[in-house]
C-alpha cells in the first residue's frame, strides 16, 4: 500500500456529496434496474445499480476522476502515476486525460493485450514490469519520486473512497431507502463509500460487503477487530484478488458495514450467466459478488427492499465465453 | 400473414402516443446509452436505444401489450392467440398475463427449450407443431376460429405498428432531435412505428431500416414498389427471417423511410462482438442490425445526430458462445 503520505483523516458524506458536484456530467448516472426472475429467486425486491455501464467499464472510474480533480494545480501540472492490472488503471488513463493530466500507469507485463491497449488507448504512458520478479509498489514509488508524480492509489484514498460512494448515492436518490444494500467487496473503496452513502441517504440500511470465498480477508478483518493479510487469493473474481483492506476503508467499514459474507466462484459463474440471459448485461465476474450472495442464498433478502451495486463488466469476450463453458 | 380480418387503415401517430398512455408504467423506458469508440468508428455522434432491456428483451413488448389493451372487453374475455418461435411469442404471453387475458401460443415443437419453457412460465398456454409439415397459419386460423381468440399477428396490425413506435418516440425525447434514425428491420413493424415517430417528433430525421443481405426483401420491395415475396432467407439474425412485408407496413414504410440498406452476417457477429466487449451488452444477431449499418459502413454517419435502436437481446448463451468463436 502506499498510504504514506496520505492524509489521515476519513472521508465523510460531505466529501461524497462534494464528489458528485465534480461527477456531474463526467460520470455517467448509470441505470438501476430490476428483474422479477431475480425478485423470485431472492425473495427480496432487488434494485441493481449497473456500473458495469459505467465509463470505462466500473464504478473505479468515479473514484479516480475525484481524486484527480481533488489535487492542487501544481500537482496536476506534474502528472498522477498508478499500478493496476485492472480496472483502476484504465480509470486513471481515461480520468487524467478528461482533465489534461497527463498519467503514467504501472501494469504487468503479461497483461492482456485488450486491457493494454485500452489504457494506452485513452492516452496514458503504460511502464510494464515483471509481476514475478519486480516490486509494483516499490517501482511505483520510485517511479513517482523520480518525476515528481502523485501516486494514486486504488482504494486506500479518501477522494477515492468519496468517489466510489456517489454510485451508492444515485441509487438512494433513484430508488429511495432501502433495507440492505449489498456490495462487491476487494479493497474496501466501493464498500466504505458506499456505507457512508447509505448511513446518511437511508438511516437503518444494512449493508454488507460481499467478497470471494477464497479470499475472504476482508470478514477475518471484520470479524477479529485487526486488519488481517492473506496471500493472492486464487478466484475467478480478479478484481477482488486484494491481500487486504486498508488503513481508511477498514475503519469505516467496520463502523459502518452490518456484515461481511462470501460466496463460491461457482456462484459467480451461475449469476453471470443470470446476468447475460435474463438481464442482457455483461458483468465481469468481481462484479457478480454482490448479486450472487443474493442469488445464491448467502444473504437473506425475504421480504426486504435490497440495492444491489454491480462493480463492472470488463472481461474478454474470450474469457466469458471460458467461464460459461466450464 | 393473417390480415384478412384486420382494419385496413393505416396508423398515424396518435395511436402511437396513445400507445404511449397504455404502456406508461408498464413497460420499462428502456435506457438510451452512448459510446465514444462507437462515435469514433462511425464519425457520427450515435444514440443507442436499448430495447434489448425491454421486458422479455426485446421491443415485442410493447406492440403486444397495445394490441392486447386495444381490444374490447367482450374480445380480451374470449383470449388471444400468436403464431412465433421467437420474441413475439415471449411478449405475446407476457402482455397477456399482464392483463389477465389468457394466450395460447402455437411454437414450433423444435423450438429451443428454453424458449418454450419462457413462454410458459408466463402462463400462456403453447401449442406446438411441426414446422416442417404443418402451416402454421392454417393451424393458427383454425385454432382461433375453434375456440374464439383473436389472433395478434407479429407485426402487421395497427396497435403492433402503434405501440413499436413508442421506443423511438421515448428515444427523441431523450436525445432531441436527430439527423439519421437507424432502425432493424424484419416484418417492418418497428421500422414503420419508429417512422412514424420520426416524421411527428423530430422532422427532417432520415430513417433507414436494416436488414440482413440475406434477406433483402424489404429494399426489393422499397425499390420495386410492390411488396416482393422471397424464401426463408438463411441469416443468423432470426428475427428478421420474414419473407415479405405486410399490407400495413409497407406502405408506411414506402412513404415514411429515406432508404432501406442491408448488412452480412459478419458484420452482424463483429456488432454483436462489440456490444459486449465495449457497451457490456448483450444483443442478439438481429438486434445488431442497425448498429452495424453504421459501425460497419453500409451508412454514412459522419457529422450526423444518429438514433439507432436495438432491438433485442434474446440469445441463448451457448449460441453466443458459438457465434463469437465461429
Amino acid at each position: 500500500m502506499v498510504d504514506a503520505a496520505l492524509p489521515s483523516a476519513l472521508p465523510t458524506f460531505a466529501d461524497v456529496a462534494a464528489a458528485r458536484q465534480r461527477l456531474g456530467g463526467v460520470a455517467h448516472r448509470t441505470p438501476v434496474m430490476t428483474s422479477r426472475f431475480a425478485n423470485q429467486a431472492s425473495g427480496g425486491e432487488l434494485f441493481f445499480k449497473c456500473e458495469n455501464l459505467q465509463r470505462a467499464g466500473a464504478f473505479k472510474f468515479r473514484g479516480a476522476y475525484n481524486a484527480i480533480a481533488s489535487l492542487t494545480p501544481e500537482e496536476r501540472g506534474r502528472g498522477v502515476a498508478a499500478f493496476s492490472s485492472g480496472n483502476h488503471a484504465q480509470a486513471m488513463a481515461l480520468a487524467s486525460r478528461l482533465q489534461g493530466v497527463s498519467a503514467t500507469i504501472l501494469m504487468p507485463e503479461d497483461s492482456p493485450a485488450m486491457k493494454l491497449a485500452a489504457t494506452r488507448g485513452y492516452g496514458a504512458e503504460v511502464i510494464t514490469y515483471d509481476r514475478y520478479t519486480e516490486d509494483r509498489e516499490a517501482l511505483g514509488r520510485k517511479l513517482a519520486d523520480e518525476r515528481g508524480l502523485t501516486l494514486i492509489p486504488p482504494y486506500d484514498h479518501p477522494a477515492v473512497i468519496a468517489g466510489q460512494g456517489t454510485a451508492a448515492a444515485e441509487l438512494f436518490e433513484e430508488a429511495g431507502p432501502l433495507d440492505m444494500l449489498l456490495v462487491c467487496l476487494g479493497g474496501g473503496g466501493l464498500l466504505s463509500g458506499s456505507a457512508l452513502s447509505a448511513a446518511e441517504l437511508s438511516p437503518g440500511c444494512t449493508v454488507i460487503g460481499v467478497e470471494p470465498e477464497a479470499g475472504d480477508d476482508g470478514r477475518q478483518s471484520f470479524l477479529s477487530g485487526r486488519i488481517v493479510d492473506i496471500p493472492v487469493p486464487q478466484t475467478i473474481a480478479d478484481g477482488a484478488q486484494t491481500t487486504h483492506l486498508g488503513q481508511l476503508t477498514f475503519p469505516l467499514i467496520r463502523s459502518l458495514a452490518r456484515d461481511i459474507v462470501t460466496v463460491s466462484d461457482a456462484a459467480l459463474v451461475k449469476t453471470m450467466r443470470f446476468f447475460l440471459e435474463r438481464m442482457k448485461l455483461v458483468v465481469e465476474p468481481t462484479g457478480c459478488l454482490a448479486a450472487a450472495s443474493a442469488l445464491e442464498g448467502a444473504v437473506d433478502c425475504r421480504g426486504k427492499r435490497v440495492g444491489v451495486i454491480i462493480s463492472g463488466g470488463n472481461v474478454d469476450v474470450q474469457r466469458l465465453a471460458a467461464l460459461l463453458a466450464a
